[in-house]
C-alpha cells in the first residue's frame, strides 16, 4: 500500500483533550487527521470548527466521514481514541473494525476502566489488529504541551507509537521523555488509576499542612506562602507544593485573598475510589488514599458538619508553639506521610504486576510521573533509584534512602500528631500514614485476637506461632465436644 | 391445589448452614422438604446421610428428584436456597422456573451480592413468581439455634414467608424475633453487607484495646480478662466482648494461654471490602471499616513486618501509667470508636436508602441486629432508640442521647490515641474513628485549599462562600488570559 501523501496517525474525538493532543502532534512535525462524529442536533460541525479555528494553518486533516479518515492514515495505522470511557469506546471499536487492516494499531487514550482495557486488547488481537491502553495525565494543559503517558497493551506496537507518544510527553530535567511501554494488557491504565489516587493523597496531605498551619500556628495567608515556597526548594520541591505558594498568595479582582473565599466543599471525578476499590480486591493496604477520598465525601456534607459544629466545640489548648520547630514537625509529617502514600501504592503496582504476569518496572513508573502529571516532583527520581538499586527493596520504607529519611521524620511526625489529638484538629492523613507505618514495622501485631475471635465463632481455624505455616488448628473453645462454633451469648 | 400432606417450605443447599436452618425449622414444628443435587464423584448422597444422620426423626423429608421436591411443597411454594453465592444461584433457578406455579416464593439466604439480588427479584417477578433475598447472619450455631435474618425482596412474599423466618430467628431480650421486613430489591443482602463490615470493626476495636493494655500496661491475660468482663457488665455489653474475656483465659491442652500461640496473621473472607466498596459507589465515608480491612491485609503481610522491624525498633516512653486511669481512656476510646463505626455505617444505610428508594427503618434494623449475629449488644438498643425519636437525627451521633455520650468520652479518648502515637504503638481505628469526628464537628474543613488546586491544574471550578451554593467559580489563576489551567512548573 502506498503511503505517499498519507498522514502518520488519526485521532477521534475533539473534545479539549483530543483537540489539545493534535494540535501537540502537529507542534512536533506529525501529519495529523482527525475525525470527530456528527449527530444531528448535538454535535455538528466539530471538525470545522477545529479545522477552521485552533488547527488552522497546521499538519492537521479533518474528516467527517469515519472511512475516509480511516484510509487517510499511513499502515500501519496508529488511531488515537479520545472518545467517553465506557461503551462508547466499544461502539467505536466495532465502527472501527470493519475499515481497518491487518496490524493497524488502536490507541485508548481515555480514562478506561483497566478491566475493559484487558478485554480490549484480547478482542483487538484476536481480529489480527493490536491495541494500547495508555494512561495520560496533565490535564488539558498536559495535552497541549506535553504530558506523562502510560501505554500498556500489544507489546509489538510500541516501536511503532513511540515516535509519536514520546514526542508529545513530557520531558524531565534529564530530557527523558515521560512515556515508556508499561507492560501488557490493561497495565498502562491500571497504572494511571494508581497515579490518579497518589494524586488525592499528595493534596489531602497538603491540604492538612495548610490547616495546622493557619490553626495552631495562626499563620497568615502571606506566610503560608512563604513556608510552601520554602519547602519547595528542597525535598518537597514538585507542582502542587508550588501551586499551594502561589494559590495562598492570589488575591482577586476584589483585593481579598480568593483562598478565604473558596467554599471548603471539595469535588471529586471518582478516580480515586477506583485506585481504593482495586487494592482492596487485591488484598493491599491503601489507606492514605482511601482516607483522602472519604475525606471529600466528608467535606462535601457541610451542612452536616455546620449543625455537628453547633453540637461541639472544638477545644483548642492554650499551648503557645515556637512556630519555626512547629513548622519542621508539619515538614516531617508532611514528608513522611507521602513517602508512606508513595509505598502503599506502589506496594499495589507490585501486588498487581505479580498477580497479573505484568512484569511492571517500577523504576520506569516513577521516572514517567517525573513530568508532564500533577504528582511531578523531584523525590520520584529518589524512588526510582530505589528501585533500581541491586537486592530491589520488598517495601519503598525499606530502601537504605528513604529508612534513612524515615529515622529522621518520625519524631517530629509523632508529636505533630499527637499535638493535633490534642488540640482536637483533625489530621486524617497524617494519622492514617503515621498508623500505617507504626503498624508495618511492627513483628506483632493483635491480629492473633481477631483469629481467635474467628476461630470462636466460626471455625474459620488459625495458625501457630509454635507451628509452620500453613497448618491450620481449629480450637474448642467452649468445650461442648465436637467442633463448637460459638458461645451462648443472648442479650 | 391440594395441600395435605405437603410441606410448609422446601430447603434446597445441605451444606453446614443448609443442614441447620432445615434442622432448626423442624425443631420449631415446620415440615421440611430438603433437596441436593447429585453431581457423580462430586456431590453424592448428601440427602441420604442428613435424612439417615442429623435429620433423623425429624419433619423432614429428603429428595434427590428436583420436581418431585417442588411437588412435595404447599403452595404457595416457599423454596429456599442456599447454595453459593454467583452464578450457581442464577443456574438453580433457571432450573427451578419452569416447575413452579405463580406466586410461589425463592428465597436466597446466601451471601449474594445486593446487586444480584435486584436483578434476580425483577426477573422473578417478570416471570410471576416472588423473590425474598434474606441475610442471614449468626454462623453455623446461628443458623441452627437462631439467627439474625434480614428479608427483603418481593414484599407481598412477607406476609407467606414471616412465620417460618420470624420463628428460625434468633429472640432479643424482650422476645421480639431478630427478623423484620427490610424493605425491596437486594436491600435484605445489603443490610448483611453493611453488618459484615461493621463486625470488621468491632474485631479491629477490640484488638486495639488488647494491644494497649498489652504493651503499654503489661496486664497479663488473666487482667485482661477481668477488664473484658467488666466491661461486659456495662455499655459494651455484648457477644464480642464476652467471648473476648474467654479467650484471653483460654488454655489450650499444653496448659499455656492459647491466645498467644495464636499467629497474627488475620484472614478474611472478604465480606468487610464490599461494604468499603459500595460505600465508596454512594459517596460516603466508611472508614473505620476500611481500616479495619486494610489492617487485616498489613497483617497477612507476616515476613515483610518481621523485616521491617529490623529496620526501625519502635520506642516506648518510660512513663509508667495510672493503670485504673489508662484503663478508663482504653474504654472510652472503644466505646467511641464503635459509636462512630456504627454511626458511618447507619450513614450508608441512609444514602442507599435514599438513593435507592427503600425506605429503610434504621430502628428496626438495629433492633434486628441485637441477636443471632455477631455484632449483637445492648448498645443497640440505644441505636434503634434514637432513630426513633421524633425529629430522626440527621447523624447518629447529633441524637441526644449520643452527643451526650461522645462529650463524656472525648477527653479520655484524645489522651489514649495522643498517648499511643508518642508511644509508637498502631491504634489504627482508635485514630481513623477520633480525626473523623474532629472532621465532623468542623464547620469548615481544608477543602478549599484541594478546590483551588482542582480548579488551578484542571479548571474544575468552586463555590463560594459569598456566593449561593450551586455557583461555580473558575479562576485565571496564573494571568496567562482566558482559561488558564496550569502552572508552568517543570521538574
Amino acid at each position: 500500500m502506498e503511503n505517499l501523501n498519507k498522514t502518520d496517525i488519526g485521532l477521534i474525538g475533539l473534545a479539549v483533550m483530543g483537540e489539545n493532543l493534535a494540535l501537540n502532534m502537529a507542534d512536533k512535525g506529525w501529519q495529523v487527521s482527525v475525525y470527530n462524529r456528527t449527530v444531528p442536533g448535538i454535535e455538528e460541525g466539530v471538525v470545522d470548527r477545529f479545522i477552521n479555528g485552533r488547527a488552522r494553518g497546521k499538519s492537521i486533516r479533518g474528516y467527517t466521514d469515519i472511512a475516509r479518515f480511516v484510509e487517510s492514515v499511513a499502515a500501519p495505522r496508529k488511531i488515537m481514541m479520545m472518545v467517553r470511557a465506557g461503551s462508547a469506546v466499544d461502539e467505536l471499536m466495532e465502527q472501527l473494525f470493519p475499515l481497518l487492516s491487518p496490524g493497524d494499531i488502536l490507541i485508548d487514550g481515555g480514562n478506561s476502566n483497566y478491566e475493559d482495557t484487558n478485554r480490549r486488547v484480547a478482542l483487538a488481537e484476536e481480529k489480527g489488529f493490536r491495541f494500547v491502553g495508555a494512561g495520560v495525565s496533565g490535564g488539558e494543559e498536559g495535552a497541549l504541551n506535553g504530558a506523562s503517558i502510560m501505554p500498556g497493551g500489544s507489546v509489538t506496537a510500541w516501536d511503532e507509537v513511540k515516535p509519536i507518544l514520546q514526542s508529545i510527553a513530557a520531558k524531565a530535567s534529564d530530557g527523558t521523555p515521560c512515556c515508556q511501554w508499561v507492560g501488557p494488557a490493561g497495565s498502562g491504565h491500571f497504572v494511571k488509576m494508581i497515579h490518579n489516587g497518589i494524586e488525592y493523597g499528595d493534596m489531602q496531605l497538603i491540604s492538612e499542612a495548610y490547616w495546622v498551619m493557619k490553626n495552631l500556628l495562626q499563620l497568615n495567608n502571606e506566610e503560608m506562602s512563604s513556608v510552601f515556597s520554602t519547602w519547595n526548594e528542597g525535598k518537597l520541591r514538585s507542582y502542587l507544593i508550588e501551586i499551594t505558594a502561589n494559590i495562598l498568595r492570589h488575591k482577586d479582582k476584589s483585593g481579598g485573598y480568593l483562598i478565604d473565599k473558596i467554599l471548603d466543599t471539595a469535588g471529586q471525578k471518582g478516580t480515586g475510589k477506583w485506585s481504593v476499590i482495586n487494592a482492596m480486591e487485591l488484598g493491599m493496604p491503601l489507606g492514605l488514599i482511601a482516607t483522602a477520598v472519604f475525606e471529600r465525601s466528608l467535606s462535601a456534607q457541610k451542612s452536616l458538619r455546620e449543625s455537628a459544629a453547633k453540637h461541639f466545640v472544638c477545644q483548642r489548648t492554650d499551648v503557645v508553639y515556637n512556630k519555626p520547630e512547629m513548622v519542621k514537625d508539619i515538614y516531617s509529617a508532611l514528608y513522611a506521610s507521602k513517602l508512606v502514600s508513595y509505598a502503599q501504592g506502589f506496594a499495589v503496582l507490585q501486588r498487581a504486576s505479580d498477580a497479573f504476569g505484568w512484569n511492571l518496572d517500577l523504576a520506569s513508573i516513577a521516572r514517567m510521573w517525573r513530568g508532564g502529571c500533577i504528582i511531578r516532583s523531584i523525590f520520584l527520581n529518589d524512588i526510582a533509584a530505589a528501585f533500581e538499586q541491586a537486592g530491589k527493596p520488598q517495601h519503598l520504607l525499606l530502601a537504605p534512602y528513604f529508612s534513612n529519611e524515615m529515622k529522621q521524620l518520625l519524631s517530629g511526625w509523632k508529636h505533630l500528631v499527637a499535638q493535633a489529638m490534642k488540640e482536637e484538629l483533625p489530621v486524617p492523613a497524617f494519622s492514617s500514614a503515621l498508623n500505617y507505618f507504626y503498624s508495618l514495622v511492627s513483628a506483632k501485631l493483635p491480629a492473633n485476637m481477631i483469629q481467635a475471635q474467628r476461630d470462636y465463632f466460626g471455625a474459620h481455624t488459625f495458625e501457630r506461632v509454635d507451628e509452620l505455616r500453613g497448618q491450620f488448628f481449629h480450637e474448642n473453645w467452649t468445650g461442648h465436644g465436637g467442633d463448637t462454633k460459638s458461645g451462648t451469648y443472648n442479650v
